[in-house]
Parts: structure tokens; C-alpha cells; sequence
């Protein structure tokens, strides 16, 4: 088979396996109204699919910020950070990362995939480890192969099976990069922190959290799951997006390690890329700062967690273990898992479909994402609607 | 040595080389005046670094666009474009490029780097080959790593190096992605497309072509070099990027084979990733109009092209073969380098720096980038100045 041969044989395998599953992908977004509804062909639905945890999307200070810095800098830089790309914006913004980590060091990368891929394959290289969770995100594990290190997975979210390989790798701890995520996009789950930490102090490695899911969900000022374990000082290195709770594009490190500000000379999704644009810079700086500020929004976020995750456990739906703003419905076949998914959409709920090898074990998902714009109302509908279909489709 | 002392020796060496180029890397740039002047410290400076081939980083058309679209749908999509990160802009973006090119199928990314990762990995994997040309831009290269293919390289725009190594691949030509760039960073030369275009069609190869730096710059309309030298039908894939005739931060990849539409299903950095924001698909859909109907902005650029290019090479400065908006002056030594560069920015000239390994042959480079907005006075200066400082350090 030559090449195209190849992708064609893939896609068919894949249209067997649900014939009538391609629509879910990719859906076309024609209009959005707000933070929590948008229309889908004719259909005027609720958005519990997003990334929007904070609901900021139409916040008027990042609005109002974006316009200011197009007017002023332009629509782009049209260089690297390492050219002519690093504007004032930019090296403010690193400060305002590191401050909210008071951590000294920060580097802002051009999108969340990059932040990871650029910081990862900035740390490690061939001859060193990379120990990662197996539910890891694929920006993981693309900067993991991108690096040249060996990559070793331990079982998700499993300090024992973690703790079996540090063993096993003997002297080569020393230069070795675990990896794990506050929260976990597929189940909503939180990593065993304490227990990271204490194994990496044990075995001297290096530790690497990426908080892209639980920056401004989790902590008093939503610096996310180091906040809420107390164990800031303890993390090496933090990665994040501006994509999900920021809502802008963009990715950030933070370390107190003065190792980081060398990755600006060795990494390559670092330096070959355009710097972020002045009106991304200019959203993100007056997001973080609700961000910092966002108590309330971070209560009415848990509020609305709290109050689908219960609804959606006692109706029989099987969950992840923890309740946060991810709540999976974790399904069998990707058969019943779009199933779902469709008849959700009839009643205008938009959510995401997660089939195999995506999800974990081979299961399919039903995944809602929860934000802090959503009103009691609208989070009792979805828990309504999930009720109902659960008695439908059981 | 653990991993951060490896970094710091990596660091002490790379400093070595050269105590005081340090400052050269990521200047900051304070305040941006146009798409030609900005100021660095106190220095109001010409932009001859950037990659703002046509001059519309403020365009008055793509200003107005970016900012309808911020307000009718927000800072950022919070999504992926698999999730709900597919708004009607991203789909119209996409069947432009498609009708700019004349091609069945488009894809967006949302950074260039991306575009050519996605693609590259997204058609070809591990036991498949790339032949790529030894000058390829980092994005290229970490594209070919993340795929797991095989990776061999010819001798730079050198066809009769490239068959030696089709020859010895034997029946694995048939699963061999050759990548080549219109226009070459570094020396700002161009791909002898016909000779490569005659091979990849002798061996039966798929020919994958990055005109991110002669979109806009190369053909009537700015296709690139496809449309310079006839060649549009030829080549199986495209990408290119937004960051820089385009002046916001995204790239793509347009193709008359179906299996293009694939990668949207396989590629990670086309999946894992936030699409680009409303506010960069708005302005980069009012670039590309502005681009296609911009003869007149080609014929001011390639005369600003010529007439620097002309005055460096009778002054006596060793240059790449081709005249182009890209025009770098090679010197032997990274202290050479630094010297004409610092020397450049007290004239109020900022060009690029860039040191070997990022150079080729072990040479260092003083490059500049010639754009559509430079005046007949502000090219004559910057000539004046360059012819100058030849004599003083010569």
C-alpha cells in the first residue's frame, strides 16, 4: 500500500466500527449567543461540551483589552519570541504567571500543545525517562516522543505501579521527568499529589504538573491542584493553557528552577513559532486577573459540579471518581455512547463524544463540561434530560 | 548529572561561544508604530526582522474584521475543532484556502508549527520514509520525529543528491513523503520544483511543499511558488502559515486527495489543540482577500527586494542565490555576526541574528526581511548603512 492507501484503509476501519458516528466530530458551531449557548443548525442548544470553566469567554475586560491591543500592535507580530515577537504584552505576561505562582521564572508558549511538547522536549532527551500516567493528554505524550526520551507509562493515577517502575529504573532516577495532570480531561479525576511528590523526593527525580484543566478551578485563587494540596513549593515545573478557563490560545511554564529561562534557546515548538498576537496577550493578562480574583466564580462553578455530578450518580450513571467541572459518563460501546450523545442534542444539550482509543479501557465517553456562566436552571434541565434518557435508553 | 545540571552545562557552553550575544535573542520590543518602525529601549527602530512580507499587520480591513469578531463571539473558542471549536468562520477560512488554491479539501491549524506537525505525522508513521531537504525549517524536522518515520535528507536544493537517495530506497519509495519549501529561511532561496516535481513522478512519491515564507510573495495571486513556476497541479499537499503574510498566528494545508479530510481523525495537533480564536480567523480571512487581489503589494515589495538585495551584493556582502524578501548576509563567525548586528541596531536598523547550529555550513547569518510598507527611502537607508558598516568592519 503507498501512503494515501494507508490513511484510506485507516478511515475505513474506522467508519466500520460507527458508521453513523462522523457528525459528532468537528459539529458546526453556527452562531454563539454567550458563555453557555450557541446555535447548531437550527438549533439554539446549551453548550456543556466547552473548555469555558470560568464561563469568560465574553468577559468585558478580556474584550475590552483585545480591542485595545489590535488597535495598538496590530493583528500580529509576524515573529518568534526570539525575533521580533516579544512585545511588551508578552514579557508582562510571564512576569503576571510568575507572580501568581511566586515562582521566578515563566515562559509563555503560542498554544497549550506547545507549552507541553516545548517544555518537555526542553527537559529531557534521548538518553534520559520520562514517567508518565497512562490516561496522559496526547500533548504529553507528543512532547515525550518528540524529546527522544524512553518513555515509561505507569498505571493511571496508581502510586504503587509508579513506585514499581522508580525502582526499576535504578540510577537512571536521576534523570528521569514524571509527569502528571491536576485534573484529567477523559474522568474529571485529581493526581494523588502527596503521593507524587513524596516519590519524587524519595527517588530525586524531577516532577512536571500540567494544570490545564484545574488552573482556576482549583485553590482559593485557582492556581489549581497545587493550590488545593498546598504543594506548590514542591512541583518543579507547571505547564497550563490559556484555552479552557483563560479562554484565549496559548500555553505558559512556571518554575522556580532558573533552568527554565534556557528553554527559550533549546526548545523548538518554543522558538519556531510566531508569538502569541497582541489581542491574545492582551485577553489572557485581564483574564488571569479575574482569574485571581474569581472566588465567586470558582463557588458557582462548584455549585454547578456538585449539583450535576449527584444528579447524574444517583440517576446510575457511571462516573469518575472525583466531582469537578469534567463529569464523564463512562459507557461500553461507542454504539450506546453515540446514542446519547445524539438524543442529547435533540433536547438542544450539546456535550462531547469520546470514542476508543481517546477514552481510557477501551471504554466510550458522554462528556459534560460544567462552567460557572451556567444558572441553576440550565444545570437542572441537563440533569433532567440525562435522567430521562437514562430510563430511556437502559 | 542529573537533568537541570545538564541544561546548565548546556547553557555554559552555548554562552562560551558567545558572552555577548545573549541580548541579541528575544529583544523586547516596547512599543510597535507600523508595519515598518517600533522602538527598542529608546531607539526607534526599523523593522527589517520581521516576516510581514505585505505590510497588513494593521490593514484596516483585518483590524475591522478581528474586532467584529470578538464581539459577536468572544476571545477565545475554548475548544478543540473536533469539540465545539468549529465556528462558521474556521469552515469558510477553509474553503477559501481551498478556493485560493483550487483544491478539494483545506485544513486550518492553529499555529504554522502545528500545520506542518499535524500533516507530516498525520501522513506518514513509523516503517514509511520522509526525504527532506537538509535546510528544512525546525517544524518540518520535529514533524518527521513525531511521525516515527524514517528520516533521510539531501544536500540542500541539490535534485541530483535527492534521486542518489530515491534510488537506494528501492520498492520503499512507495511509501516515501518528500518535503521541500518554496522559499528557504535561511537564505531565502527557492526549491528547484521542477526537478523535484520530475523525480517525485518518476518514483511515484507524494510531494509535500511549505510555502509558509512565499505565500504572498511568489505568483500573480501569492499562491507561492506553485503558481510562480506552474506547478499548482504537481504538488499533493501544501502548507503554509498565517504569521507571516498573513500577519495573525494559524497555518494550513490544502490538498486535491480526499485523505486529507483524514488527518482531521489521526492528527494530534490538529485534534489536542484549541482552534484558533474568532478574532484570528476574522483577520485572517480579511489577509487573505487583501493577499489574493494584492499584485500591487507584490510589485512594491519585489522592488524593495531588489534594490536591497542589489546594493549588499555589489557592496560585497556574501548572500544567498536568490533575490527575495529574504536577504541574509553570511559571515563566517558568530562574533562577525553579532558585531554587524549590534552595529546595525545603533543605526536604528533591527535585523535578525541567527547563529549556528540554526544556520547552515557552521555559518552565521545577519538576516533581513524586506516588506511591501518599507519605503523607497527606508530600503535606501538601511542599504546606505549596511554598505557603511562593510567598509568598517572589513
Amino acid at each position: 500500500m503507498n501512503l494515501l492507501e494507508k490513511i484510506d484503509a485507516a478511515a475505513t476501519a474506522r467508519i466500520a466500527l460507527l458508521p453513523n458516528g462522523v457528525g459528532a466530530f468537528g459539529i458546526p458551531i453556527e452562531e454563539v449567543y454567550s458563555a453557555t449557548e450557541a446555535r447548531i443548525g437550527d438549533r439554539r442548544v446549551l453548550l456543556l461540551g466547552t473548555n469555558n470553566y470560568l464561563g469568560l469567554t465574553f468577559a468585558p475586560e478580556c474584550i475590552q483589552a483585545a480591542h485595545e491591543a489590535i488597535d495598538k500592535e496590530g493583528t500580529g507580530t509576524t515573529g518568534s519570541r526570539m525575533a521580533n515577537g516579544s512585545y511588551f504584552g508578552h514579557r508582562a505576561l510571564e512576569r503576571e504567571f510568575a507572580d501568581f505562582y511566586q515562582c521566578s521564572s515563566s515562559i509563555v508558549f503560542t498554544t497549550g500543545y506547545q507549552a507541553n511538547l516545548g517544555t518537555i522536549s526542553g527537559l529531557v532527551g534521548p538518553g534520559d525517562t520520562v514517567l508518565i500516567d497512562g490516561d496522559s493528554h496526547a500533548s504529553i505524550y507528543d512532547g515525550c516522543i518528540l524529546s527522544g526520551a524512553d518513555i515509561i507509562r505507569f498505571k493511571h493515577n496508581d502510586a504503587a505501579d509508579m513506585e514499581k517502575r522508580l525502582r526499576r529504573l535504578g540510577n537512571r532516577v536521576e534523570t528521569t521527568l514524571i509527569i502528571a495532570e491536576g485534573i484529567y480531561s477523559m474522568l474529571g479525576d485529581q493526581a494523588p499529589l502527596a503521593e507524587i511528590v513524596r516519590l519524587k523526593n524519595q527517588y530525586g527525580c524531577i516532577l512536571l504538573l500540567d494544570e490545564a484543566h484545574s488552573l482556576g478551578v482549583l485553590g482559593e485563587t485557582g492556581q489549581g491542584l497545587v493550590e488545593k494540596t498546598g504543594l506548590l513549593k514542591e512541583v518543579d515545573f507547571i505547564t497550563g493553557t490559556f484555552s479552557k478557563s483563560l479562554c484565549s490560545i496559548g500555553g505558559f511554564c512556571v518554575s522556580n528552577h532558573p533552568q527554565l529561562e534556557q528553554l527559550r534557546y533549546i526548545s523548538h515548538p518554543y522558538i519556531f513559532t510566531a508569538s502569541p498576537s497582541p489581542a491574545t496577550i492582551a485577553s489572557t493578562r485581564a483574564a488571569l486577573e479575574l482569574l485571581r480574583n474569581g472566588s465567586h466564580l470558582r463557588k458557582q462553578l462548584w455549585n454547578n459540579c456538585t449539583q450535576l455530578y449527584s444528579t447524574l450518580k444517583e440517576v446510575g450513571y457511571e462516573l469518575g471518581p472525583d466531582p469537578g467541572p469534567v463529569i464523564a459518563a463512562v459507557v461500553d460501546t461507542p454504539q450506546q455512547a453515540l446514542l446519547l450523545w445524539q438524543r442529547l442534542l435533540e433536547h438542544n444539550i450539546y456535550v462531547n463524544l469520546i470514542l476508543p482509543p481517546a477514552a481510557p479501557e477501551g471504554k466510550s465517553l458522554v462528556r459534560c463540561s460544567v462552567n460557572a456562566a451556567h444558572t441553576r436552571d440550565q444545570i437542572q434541565y441537563v440533569g433532567d434530560t440525562f435522567t430521562k434518557l437514562f430510563k430511556e435508553l437502559n
